[in-house]
């Protein structure tokens, strides 16, 4: 869908970094007129809700520099370049938690912030977890903590601020809505 | 929570721009080596779930230049400096769909992309929609549409990808729970 499509006169490339890059890119308006758009580029990222055999969701705690905190949130990593979400699902799966699988079910993909940026997020659920032999190396500038929490408690951490990003937000909804079901 | 914290050694502003800022941050790292986060500030932003006294969700569409097409979405916009969420919600109501409440329900908040940005998104619902008399002056080179959709039609149009991004998705998931309980 183009609808009041705004075409780009000029580009302007900012940065390009390890992670995003960013560019401002001057557009005609469906009106004629002419605005300014800061735009992020981003490889795009995924997101696993993983399920242990007795229902437990397993999370990671990580510090975020954006906010100056650490959150709770479900594993997620960056798609590297090339590689197939369901690719990148298990990489992330096996460095973040030590646990691999080979049944990742769809769950749905959304944009995080389509205002300012093009980061498509690809989020799977699995219920087949079974622990690696080896320890995969990850990041080897990521700390994470695992931490494993019933639906309830997950709820409460929502309620308590320490989960509070989308996609975490959105997969402790939608199993709280399988439940129901 | 600073379990893991990455304090900051250096920082170098990129950009400052309308709607986003961009800085690199040289950190130290828990175990004492140093890496590089590139950080996304933004002002961050209110979403609204306006449902009319016929039971639909009122959506907008609008061209996302970063994604390079529209999107049907949930109202939403950015807060204005010192301005508080729950005003944001009312003015771009306002703005985006030529209704006004005084009753607005709050229905969760979340990062959108804490990896590398730290917007903070604040949702609301309202089923207590006044028609605006007079129109309100919008920004002016934003264009949107309105659509008025079921819950069952939204969901249709998540499974065609036309509503696609983590406030919209988290919204419809939100509705269809409530219709469960």
């Amino acid at each position: 869908m183009k609808k009041f499509e705004e075409k780009t006169i000029r580009t302007e490339k900012i940065y390009d970094g390890k992670v995003v890059k960013l560019q401002v890119d001057e557009v005609t308006l469906p009106d004629g007129k002419t605005a300014k758009r800061e735009l992020i580029k981003h490889p795009g990222a995924v997101a696993i809700i993983p399920i242990t055999k007795d229902k437990k969701i397993i999370f990671v705690e990580q510090y975020r520099k954006p906010l100056e905190k650490s959150l709770i949130e479900i594993p997620a990593g960056k798609l590297e370049q090339g590689e197939k979400p369901e690719v990148t699902a298990v990489r992330e799966l096996e460095e973040e938690t030590g646990y691999t699988t080979n049944q990742l079910k769809f769950v749905t993909s959304f944009y995080t912030s389509p205002g300012f940026a093009d980061e498509l997020m690809h989020m799977y659920l699995t219920d087949q977890l079974q622990p690696l032999t080896k320890k995969v190396a990850g990041d080897e500038d990521e700390f994470v903590e695992l931490i494993e929490l019933t639906l309830e408690e997950a709820k409460q951490y929502v309620k308590e601020q320490r989960i509070h990003d989308a996609k975490t937000n959105y997969a402790i909804l939608y199993l709280e809505m399988l439940e129901m079901m």
